[in-house]
């Protein structure tokens, strides 16, 4: 019968669901509250559960149960629900359970090696980890065996269907508008002769957890189903349906607790407002990574970096830190400056940062790119994108936790988030023409209910690439974006 | 090979301790941080954790290890820890998995519905509730079927080896006793004159937590592997070796955040100090309910109420509030005065209110005692006992946690781990008898150390009632409990 396959199906999906949720809580805890001598045991409690969704997902009932609801060619959410499935089981199974357990084996032992080489500046000691990672990496993308560059396969974990055949020359053609345009700001007047007035201010702790409650609030995310902790690095993360939580960091840049919170939150309505109806099931879920990141983006780039935003906001900055010129303000929040780091980069460099670790990793796959080499190359290609030389590998290629954890082809996501914010921003004008003049009265109630009702609730129900097409009448279009770009700072550093 | 099957015992326990301890941190989490509507997906993370737990307690292949593992007659820890997962196995199979995932689901709902009805005054919301869980702890008694007194089948749970037979003449015999002191205590002119001096006080929520951290920190519970949370009703649970969280609350009375502090890390204490050297198996524990509550009452009450910890401790509560006078302010620590609410009780009604729970629960059991007929019997019974009738609910039938969460059988330890708490600290007296010196000093530590070689790091290698014997030469003994309360009460109340 359908019906008993179908039920068997959902049972399956909310048993994994259920343990993937316990390993969230697992992890949230040991990133916010566990002490410290909890840490080799919380190791064993998530491997443990890990290993249980994986045996649940290469299971052989749940194997029949798919191929038998294929045959049937379903309509509806069933029908979608068990192509989700297929298409996860399918991933899990190509993957031994030898080499998922080697690559979890050598993933731990690298983020201990990561930590300890990037406190003491050491590449040598992330060298031979990350070799291995590196090597298993490319054994990943052969088993996966996506058709195209090897690197399609590792890239399809994070954004399901891009490819570096679509992805590659729209970077390409992003790095030469974005570097062209930043030659401009820097031959700038406005550029040359920029300096911080408001921002190097002492910003105290508490008036930053204040600014942060309200925002929050603002953004619709009630107690009663998330909530906002403090932790080393921001994050978001869902428990359940009705349980999601971000955090934020305290630090002494009046900035960034709070545009993180906002960032962070952008994810965490993204999460509270999946699809009701499909709960535990596949279909309650992000499509990928890009289209997440376009929601975290949306809020903290499109909205509030924005000069309606700060039209608003101002005030609420004022009664903390003192601040007697919009303009410089909003220069001030949109400042342009090289960095080393990625996640303290300004909007126009932050791509180039992401570019140069594309660049590296499908060298890194195709074996173009040695490990060893790794610091050198990484070092020239920061000169040449960013401007500046990193003094130590530390600020370097050793600044990021991704490879560490075998995660490669992840950061792409980051810009194709930045790219969908900029059309998804640009489809809720036309939606909403006079938008703008509720974000200058702190009222985010259209943006969040016409996010909600054209993204969130759809859920996994469709790929990014259909949601995207439905909100925005266009596929991924860095056009949008570049021409918003240079619009914005065109006007911030007075171009011609 | 015996090896082998060691290996598979290990084995099976390191994965359910792993799951238990999830869940213990599902719960943990409950209590303290989740939002509101997480509640029901959490009711299903923890079923499902709770089964997956079940089944392996159950598996064929344990039952089996087990089996030959019996036969070797093994010495050591290793053939106490056969007999102690043989012990808990044998239980375990006896409930059927549909059962105890039920049991879980219904009690996680029941949690939170007992939360809502105790905010609101209204039985009504819990009855159904609660009436679901009678039914399912009968149906439990009935699978577990020790013999003489249903009720023995649920007590066994918590305080392995007690029965009805043996506890309910000694519970009388207290009852009997207490209430011929009570009233000479209510006879007395010091009873009738007696007013709150300094207790009435405010006390500010900052130094509450103050003195909280200050305890916890001379009692030795670092941060490093404890924390300290709030929660509506104070509870300490482990989530793993490294890893002991508590939590209290602040209330309006000066003492009560204090002291539950005391008690609760008086559980913690014993939580981290179980033998390293049997992690992940089930040596790992402690043996019963009732030897864990004669550490936190040892602490809160042994300690914490007694002369010579307030000549240290009374000069860190002058700085926070205003007393002058030593004996009053023992005295209110002491002071004996009726009160609706169990958690608030003073040591002398303190075990009524466990005795009367205990004669509730005999009664629901035996199905003497209805739940829609519960509100009025604990009336009756309260003013019987205590002397005083309850104006609603919330201060009667629903404040106290436990048969929310399906624990019947539960109540009567607090009054074992009160009397096993007299007779510890009589040993302790008599191995160091100028002891009562460190605590005037707020020195702890050899008590600390005593505890932690002689009863701490035995774990489950001894049962409760060996671990007893061992450390004070006797069983379970009341007549010394009765004459410790006779003895400070006469002296507190002039009585002759």
């Amino acid at each position: 019968m359908v019906e008993d396959d179908i039920a068997l199906l959902k049972q399956y999906q909310k048993e994994i669901i259920l343990l993937s949720q316990s390993v969230a809580l697992l992890h949230w805890d040991l990133e916010c509250y566990m002490p410290k001598e909890g840490s080799e045991s919380r190791a064993e409690q998530i491997a443990l559960l890990s290993r249980l969704v994986h045996e649940k997902m290469i299971s052989e009932e749940l194997s029949s149960v798919l191929e038998r609801l294929r045959k049937r060619d379903l309509q509806g959410d069933d029908g979608v629900m068990v192509e989700r499935v297929y298409h996860d089981v399918m991933k899990s199974k190509k993957l031994p359970p030898e080499f998922v357990e080697e690559l979890s084996r050598v993933t731990s032992l690298a983020s201990t090696a990561w930590e300890k080489a990037r406190e003491e500046n050491d590449f040598k000691l992330f060298e031979p980890h990350l070799k291995k990672i590196v090597k298993l990496k490319r054994k990943e993308a052969g088993y996966i065996g996506l058709p195209g560059h090897p690197y399609n396969s590792l890239l399809d974990t994070y954004e399901e269907g891009m490819t570096v055949e679509e992805l590659k020359p729209k970077l390409e053609n992003i790095k030469k508008w974005i570097l062209e345009l930043l030659s401009k700001i820097k031959d700038s007047e406005s550029y040359k002769n920029q300096e911080l007035a408001f921002l190097k201010q002492e910003f105290p702790r508490q008036a930053q957890i204040d600014l942060n409650i309200d925002v929050i609030k603002r953004m619709g995310l009630e107690n009663k189903f998330s909530r906002l902790d403090l932790s080393v690095h921001p994050f978001t993360t869902r428990i359940s349906q009705g349980d999601v939580r971000f955090t934020t960091a305290i630090r002494q840049d009046p900035l960034f607790s709070f545009l993180s919170t906002i960032h962070e939150a952008g994810h965490g309505l993204y999460e509270a407002g999946l699809p009701k109806e499909n709960k535990f099931t596949f279909l309650d879920e992000i499509p990928s990574l890009g289209i997440n990141e376009s929601q975290s983006r949306f809020w903290e780039i499109m909205v509030a970096h924005g000069k309606p935003f700060w039209k608003f906001y101002l005030d609420r900055f004022k009664e903390k830190i003192e601040i007697d010129n919009f303009n410089q303000w909003y220069k001030e929040v949109n400042f342009v400056k090289p960095s080393l780091i990625r996640i303290e980069s300004d909007e126009i460099h932050y791509p180039l940062h992401i570019i140069l670790r594309f660049e590296i990793e499908m060298g890194l796959i195709d074996g173009t790119i040695h490990v060893e080499d790794l610091p050198s190359i990484w070092n020239k290609k920061v000169e040449e994108l960013i401007g500046i030389t990193p003094e130590n590998n530390r600020e370097g290629v050793l600044q990021d936790v991704h490879w560490s954890q075998g995660c490669i082809g992840y950061f792409p996501t980051y810009t194709l988030g930045s790219i969908y914010a900029v059309q998804i921003y640009k489809a809720l004008k036309r939606r909403f023409p006079e938008i703008e003049e509720d974000i200058e009265k702190g009222d985010f109630n259209k943006i969040i209910f016409w996010l909600r009702e054209n993204i969130h609730k759809i859920g996994r129900k469709k790929l990014t690439k259909e949601i995207i097409r439905d909100v925005c009448g266009e596929d991924l279009n860095p056009e949008e974006y570049l021409l918003y770009l240079n619009k914005k700072y065109s006007e911030i550093y007075n171009l011609t």
